[in-house]
C-alpha cells in the first residue's frame, strides 16, 4: 500500500445511479485515514474496500448538499455501535453542527466518543488542521451554497541515515535522531561529519487537492500549483455548459483547463451527472486541455 | 408481476455489513409501491431493482433507530430533483416529523411537492391508511423506542364476469358495472339473471404483516391471525437470547413461534445482526417452530 493514497468510495453526482454513488473519499496517509465528503452509503463503502473505521479520526465536509453529507449519521451511529473511544473531529463549513447535533442527540445519545467541530469560513484559504503527518488548508470554492474543497501536504519526512556511514564512524545510537534532524556528528576525536555524508534526502513530501463542487475558479491556480494530483469535479460535459453555468458546476474541459493552468502532476475527474452513460467523453474532453487524466471509479485507489 | 408482492431492499440491523444494507422494503400492490422503513441505501436499491420512483407515495417508518430511517433524507431529495409533483406521506412514530423537518428545510428548500407527516401512537393498533387497494393497521411492538408494524390487507376485488354468460343475455356495458357491484341483471323481457350466474368471485383478499424491531409478542397473534405473509425480525440465535432481551429483539425460535400461533401461511425473517456468518442457522431454528421459513436476502421478492 502507498504511503500517501486517494481512495473513490462514490464520485456520482446529486442523483444516484447504478453506476456510481454519492460523493466520499478517503486520504490515505501514513496509516491514518481522512474522509472527504460522505455521502449515504459511505459507510458501507468502507467495510467493502475492507478500511478499517480505527484509522478514521477526520472528516471534511465540501458543502452542504445532501449528496456530500447524508452519510455522516449512518457513520457516526456505527462508530459508537463499534465502540469507538477516540475523539472525531468534523471539518464544514456554517451549518454542519446546526445539521448534525439535533440528529446525534435523538439517535446516537451515548455516543462513547466526542464529535468535534471545526467550522470555516469557505470563502478564503484557511489551515484547518495541522498534525505530525499533514496540514491541510480549505480551497474556497464557487457553488450554490458555501463551499470549499482541501489542499492536503504531506509533512516532509525525516531524511534517511546512511547505514554504510553510520557503521564506518561508529556513531551511537543516541546520536542518531539529532543527526536525522539535521546536525552533523562531532567524533570522539573532535573531527565533524557534516550531515550531508551521513543521510540521503528524503522524498519530498506530496500535496493533494480536491475541488468539488464548484465553478471554474481559474485563480485557485496558485493555490494548488504542482500538486501531485488534483481531484477536480467534471459534472458536465461541455455541450451542456450552460446548465453548469447555472448550477455553478465544471465543465470536464474546465477541470482539463484548471489542471493544466496549475501545473498538477495528474488530474483525476469526479462528480459525473446521471446524464452520461459514457464518462470516457468526459476523460477525452479534459484530456484535450491536460493529457494526464484519470476517471473517478468506485474502489479506484490513486497512490500519489 | 405478481399483483400482491413484498420486495427486500435491506434486511440487515444496525451495522451495516457487506452482505446486508439497512432495514427497508417495499410492497408493491396493485401497480403502487408502499415502503416499509428507509434505512441508508434505500433511494439505491430502488434504483438497482428498477422500481420506478412515481409509483411510491407512502413511506411507514416502524420505529426512530437510524437503520430504519436514514435513508428519508436522501430519497426525498432525489424525489425532489426528479420533478416529482404529488404529495408524499409519511407515517411514523412521534419524532419523525421534528427529525426530518430541520433537514428538509435545510437541504431540500423549494421541493416541488408536500410531505405529509402522519404521526400515529405506537402503543395501540391504529388504522392508518385506508385507499381503494389497501388498509394499513399498526402493530404494536415493544423495542428500546416506540416501535410499531403493519399490517397491509388488501381491499376485496370486484368479482370477474363470466364472458360467456353476459354474451349469452347480450347484456349492454353499461350494465357491467352494477354486475360487478353484485347487482342481478333483469333481461328485457323482465327475467332475472341472478349475479351469481353472471360472476365468479374475485380470488380472497390477501394480508401481509411487518414485525420489526420487536420483542416477542405473542400477544399480536390475533391480530396478524392467518396472514399470507410474516416478516419477522429474527436478529438472534436462542443461543444468544440474553442479549435478545436486553436488546428488546426477537430470536428466530420466537419468530417462527410467532409464525406458529398466529397461523400464517408463510414466515420472511429479516434484520439478521452481523455476528452470524451462516444463516442457515437461523432459517433452520426457525423452521422447528414453523415449517414454511424463507431467509430475507436484498433483492428477494415474495409474491402473495
Amino acid at each position: 500500500m502507498a504511503e500517501f493514497y486517494v481512495q473513490i468510495l462514490g464520485c456520482g453526482s446529486a442523483l444516484p445511479t447504478t453506476r456510481h454513488l454519492s460523493s466520499s473519499q478517503v486520504v490515505g496517509l501514513r496509516e491514518k485515514l481522512y474522509m472527504i465528503d460522505c455521502g449515504e452509503g459511505a459507510q458501507v463503502q468502507l467495510r467493502r474496500m475492507h478500511l478499517r473505521f480505527t484509522r478514521l479520526n477526520h472528516v471534511f465536509i465540501s458543502h452542504l448538499h445532501g449528496d456530500h453529507c447524508f452519510g455522516l449519521p449512518g457513520l457516526i451511529s456505527t462508530l459508537g455501535m463499534l465502540g469507538r473511544k477516540g475523539d472525531l473531529h468534523l471539518y464544514g463549513p456554517p451549518g454542519l453542527d446546526e445539521y448534525l447535533r439535533p440528529i446525534l442527540e435523538r439517535f446516537a445519545k451515548g455516543l462513547g466518543f466526542q464529535v468535534v467541530f471545526h467550522i470555516f469560513d469557505p470563502g478564503r484559504s484557511e489551515l484547518i488542521l495541522e498534525d505530525a503527518s499533514v496540514s491541510v488548508r480549505t480551497i474556497p470554492l464557487t457553488h450554490r451554497v458555501p463551499a470549499a474543497g482541501f489542499l492536503f501536504s504531506e509533512k516532509p519526512k525525516a531524511p534517511h541515515l546512511l547505514r554504510e556511514m553510520i557503521d564506518f564512524y561508529q556513531i551511537p545510537i543516541r546520536c542518531l535522531a539529532d543527526i536525522k534532524k539535521g546536525m552533523d556528528y562531532c567524533t570522539p576525536e573532535g573531527e565533524i561529519v557534516p550531515n550531508r555524508r551521513l543521510t540521503r534526502p528524503a522524498e519530498p513530501p506530496k500535496r493533494y487537492a480536491y475541488c468539488s463542487d464548484t465553478a471554474f475558479r481559474p485563480d485557485n491556480a496558485a493555490l494548488i500549483q504542482g500538486v501531485d494530483l488534483l481531484y477536480h469535479e467534471a459534472t458536465f460535459l461541455e455541450a451542456d455548459e450552460e446548465r453548469a453555468n447555472e448550477t455553478r458546476h465544471s465543465t470536464a474541459a474546465q477541470a482539463g483547463e484548471m489542471a493544466r493552468i496549475a501545473g498538477v502532476k495528474q488530474l483525476l475527474i469526479g462528480h459525473f451527472s446521471a446524464r452520461y452513460e459514457d464518462e470516457e467523453a468526459l476523460r477525452t474532453e479534459a484530456a484535450a486541455h491536460f493529457p494526464n487524466v484519470l476517471l473517478a471509479k468506485e474502489g479506484l485507489l490513486v497512490p500519489l
